[in-house]
């Protein structure tokens, strides 16, 4: 017997009860799956640090397991939602963009439009990832293949965010900050594969040096910066038990250079 | 085999260790068990945010579901412990008024006071989660029958929160917001059943008027102000894409009136 | 069959997918384990907090049971990783002294250095979370023996925070606040075996009296000072429906003693 896994992406926090709706309705439809609550947290509406967080976890789980993600804010409009099966394991997520990473992988994706009579009972105006989402998911949970929750969709037809592309040309890599985490490291865009070894190179973000690109935090002292490739392999930009956010104050969106 | 679930909704946050006692006491004493951390983020001793936020889910999990509420401003007082069932879902709590909204089901319930005896091992004067509500949830998660746990009691012997009651007259019905949920959205307690169709009537929060009635956000531009019908079937005002209750300045209590 | 259950305790938040990403980890090498997230809302770096949170919950988990526990400001300096087995249970951390509390135990603990070999897979330089802990954890999980994991070591190898020692003579017992509580209750290092009675005694706070040692917050009026024995068997100051540590503007390491 396969234990299925369903990991919850959502925007709701979990005070309202909201969250715990839409594993009630797992639960409901689709017993003696194991529902993991990735995260309630992630900043209202915000479909690029969603998918950047999806893309941190969904592959280390093992096929079968059912990704559901609900940051919407489209909900209510006529945006579609999609469910589908990538390199094993699955996802359902409105169209809006979040799976845009996820997509990245180097492997075919299966993709549905789920379909209206796909829904059982009635279905709110506000909380579709309690009377949309979760249903889907859990079929899925529940062994039921991909092309019974609605109409394929071809690849190009889904919404796609436009993600930052990093550039290089002679001694010179360009790229911004994508993300700042809970620590207030700064992750780039910039591939490991184009760095320089460590101790060579110079980084600055936003025109301030930070300097060489480092192996690890213990090479330069505490409360330093640095520059070093972290968990996803792109570099990054951090401060020894500090936060380079707060230190830079940099955003999403500063440039990041490396003179190679 | 069924799989037992215990869902856990409290107001101690997680950082402590107490919600993870709760935990560990539910694996320990009914082994299997699926434990589903609801929410440990209502804010402290807001009996009314839990009730609601209880009822958003219950009914949602599959029957044999246990739903554990510790939200206690009366621990170290006489206030009674409960266990319930309730439409074949069981709920374990303080007699506090946070079963008040649970109980509106239209079905029986079964009511009993946690027995003393019923403890095992020594009680702490100040954690009643980990020493009487986690072990009895426990034991019904183990499948032990309601009555073992204590004495019967009717269901007028119980507290209950009272809860606001909408009124209406000839052309207008009158409520009030009841929760302001983590986007801003204001739940009102007035019922979808007693509101004109989209597109008519006119509803109002603390006499500043929101529009008529309409079907779903994308009724209306991102930014604007709008009431609907949201996902537990009562009148709600929203802001698209935006916080009702910082757009209103409105909170719990507000008056919400709607021209029919 | 036995339920495997690993329990995870970061200071990660989970908006990243950090905590996800252990997750899937532990579910892809241990498939069928219970991942319960204890918290991952310890406060940033604070291996004390992390330490104190940690021995509230582990042995009311049930043998067999994997602690996990990643609060790690050494990641990427030459801190050793650890896996222990203390009274039935397993547990999974750095070597910075946050099994420090739990080795406490009046039981035998084996301990040992995790061995790079069973690192399976590339390691980063920032996420030892992913790529060295949970691994281990999961290994344990499935039910390798302890000693597969790495060296042994004895236990006066490994690092230990230098906890505060309460002390007592003629009428007077002398601790300090240990931690505050989301409550606001400020816990201290004094055992309830070294108080008197309730009634009796005068507990001060930074020489502040909070009146003699209660037996539950029932005995003072909402919004009192009181002291009283807690959960974990010390003394604690809390304000009933209120917080001690706003009234007293009391931290960690404030005085606390006790004319008896």
């Amino acid at each position: 017997v396969t234990v299925r896994r369903v990991t919850l992406l959502t925007d709701f926090g979990t005070a309202d009860g909201y969250a715990a709706a839409m594993a009630g309705v797992i639960a409901a439809t689709a017993p003696g799956t194991c529902i993991d609550h990735a995260s309630h947290a992630v900043p209202q509406g915000d479909v690029l640090a969603a998918g950047l967080a999806l893309v941190r976890y969904a592959y280390l789980y093992p096929e079968g397991t059912v990704h559901l993600v609900v940051v919407d804010p489209g909900v209510g409009t006529d945006r579609r939602a999609l469910a589908a099966a990538i390199d094993g394991r699955f996802f359902v997520a409105p169209d809006n963009g979040v799976l845009t990473r996820v997509l990245q992988r180097d492997a075919p994706a299966s993709i549905v439009g789920l379909a209206d009579p796909a829904f059982e009972g009635p279905v709110s105006a506000t909380f579709h990832g309690r009377d949309i989402f979760a249903p889907a998911a859990a079929r899925l949970a529940r062994g039921e293949p991909l092309d019974r929750l609605g109409e394929t969709l071809t690849d190009t037809d889904i919404i796609r965010l436009p993600l930052p592309v990093p550039s290089r040309s002679a001694g010179r890599v360009r790229g911004e900050i994508v993300q700042v985490d809970r620590f207030g490291n700064l992750i780039t865009n910039i591939p490991a594969m184009w760095l320089p070894a460590p101790g060579a190179g110079i980084v600055a973000v936003g025109g301030s040096s930070v300097g060489p690109v480092r192996r690890t935090y213990g090479d330069v002292e505490r409360g330093e910066l640095l520059a070093l490739v972290g968990s996803i392999d792109v570099l990054e930009i951090s401060v020894r038990d500090g936060s380079a956010a707060a230190r830079l104050e940099a955003d999403r969106g500063a440039e990041v250079t490396v003179e190679v």
